[in-house]
Formats: structure tokens, C-alpha cells, sequence
């Protein structure tokens, strides 16, 4: 069997539509940065590499590299929309980042699909 | 109704588990680096930023930001098994990407689930 080896599962995969958003907090970098990455630390992991990027006119997206896993962030103000997406492997609480950015962006809703990886 | 201006679809996220890889050609960057990027390039899409890390003694995590969307890999060499996530907006073919990536990691395998964002 080829999938021997791919017993286990690696870890699983948060896809999150936060809907309702305030537009302006998720527009510019400079108001993004900071509290997606203290979300991303809440749920107890280590952040070993990040980037941003500045959407023209506004929009943003930021990627976090954590342990064999990352959260990134695409906001789209036009539509007060945030697509949210966290793949976790280990010891780490998804949904306590989740919450805190549903918080900060004033968002009115999340959807939380999550999909086992690995398996 | 709070979803009233979420009414389209923004993207599609292809979740992609690569089984059965040569654990020799994702051990490293330096052997993941390019072969990623360059299938990256291949779905029609442009590259804006880019980030690359190792881990010890092997597994490599990378990220592509794209415009307003992203490609992110994660390499389990131990279990000859990529984690691969694509998410889609606008004109490009994640196929490519997926088709390419199991031809030059030599996977057996490709399990692609695909989940529509923003709706």
C-alpha cells in the first residue's frame, strides 16, 4: 500500500469566513500586523518567520510561519470580509486566535469549517 | 442580514495531500525552494513575496503570497508526505501547480479536497 507510511493525521485545518468586519481596521498593514500576530501567539505557539503585503488601494494579506504550520490572513474591506486560514500541528489552540480576531475586527460572524490533514 | 454583502465567492482553497514522495527531494530549501516557485508560476499567477523555512534535522515550511491569495507547503520527509494548501482568486489553474509539484517530489499520490471561500 502506498499510503503505509500516512497513518496518522498531521494536523488539522481551520478555514475561517469572518463576515461583518469593521472595513477600517482590516484595510492597511499598519492596522493588521500587529493584532494578527498577537492572535496567532494566544494559541500558544512560537512564530519563526512572517510577511505582510500592502493591497492598492487597501486590502492586506500576512502569512505567520509557526512549527510545520502557519495561520494567513486575506482581508477584503470592500466586502467587511476576512478569509482566515490556520493549520495546526501540536499542542496549540486555534480557536482562541480565532475569537481574538473576530474581537478585534468587529467582525459580526465566524465560520469555522475544519478539515483533518494527513489522513 | 449581516451576510449581505458576502454574497459571491471569493476564492477556492485546495487542500492537497501529497503521499508517497521521495523523502530525498523535500528534506531541504534548498531542493524545495525552486521547484515550488517555479509551480507556483506555472498556475498564471504573478509571485509578490515569498518565504522559505528549514527545520532541523529536515522539513521545510514554504510560503507564496500571490495576489489577494497564497500557496503554502509543508514537508513531513519522515513520512514521505507534503501538506500542500492553494488558495485561488481570479484567473489561475491550481492543477498545474498540483500536477507539477507530484511530478518533481515524485509523490504516488495526490489527494486534493476543494473548499469554497467566502460563502
Amino acid at each position: 500500500m502506498i499510503v503505509d507510511n500516512l497513518k496518522q493525521e498531521f494536523g488539522k485545518h481551520y478555514l475561517v469566513e469572518l463576515i461583518g468586519c469593521d472595513k477600517e481596521k482590516i484595510k492597511f498593514v499598519k492596522d493588521v500586523e500587529e493584532p494578527f500576530l498577537q492572535a496567532a501567539k494566544k494559541s500558544g505557539t512560537k512564530i519563526l518567520k512572517y510577511l505582510f503585503h500592502q493591497f492598492q488601494p487597501y486590502g492586506v494579506t500576512g502569512v505567520v510561519v509557526i512549527s510545520w504550520s502557519h495561520f494567513a490572513i486575506h482581508t477584503w474591506p470592500e466586502a467587511d470580509y476576512i478569509a482566515l486560514d490556520i493549520l495546526t500541528c501540536g499542542e496549540m489552540d486555534a480557536q482562541i486566535t480565532i475569537d481574538d480576531l473576530k474581537k478585534k475586527f468587529r467582525a459580526k460572524e465566524a465560520r469555522v469549517k475544519v478539515i483533518p490533514r494527513g489522513v
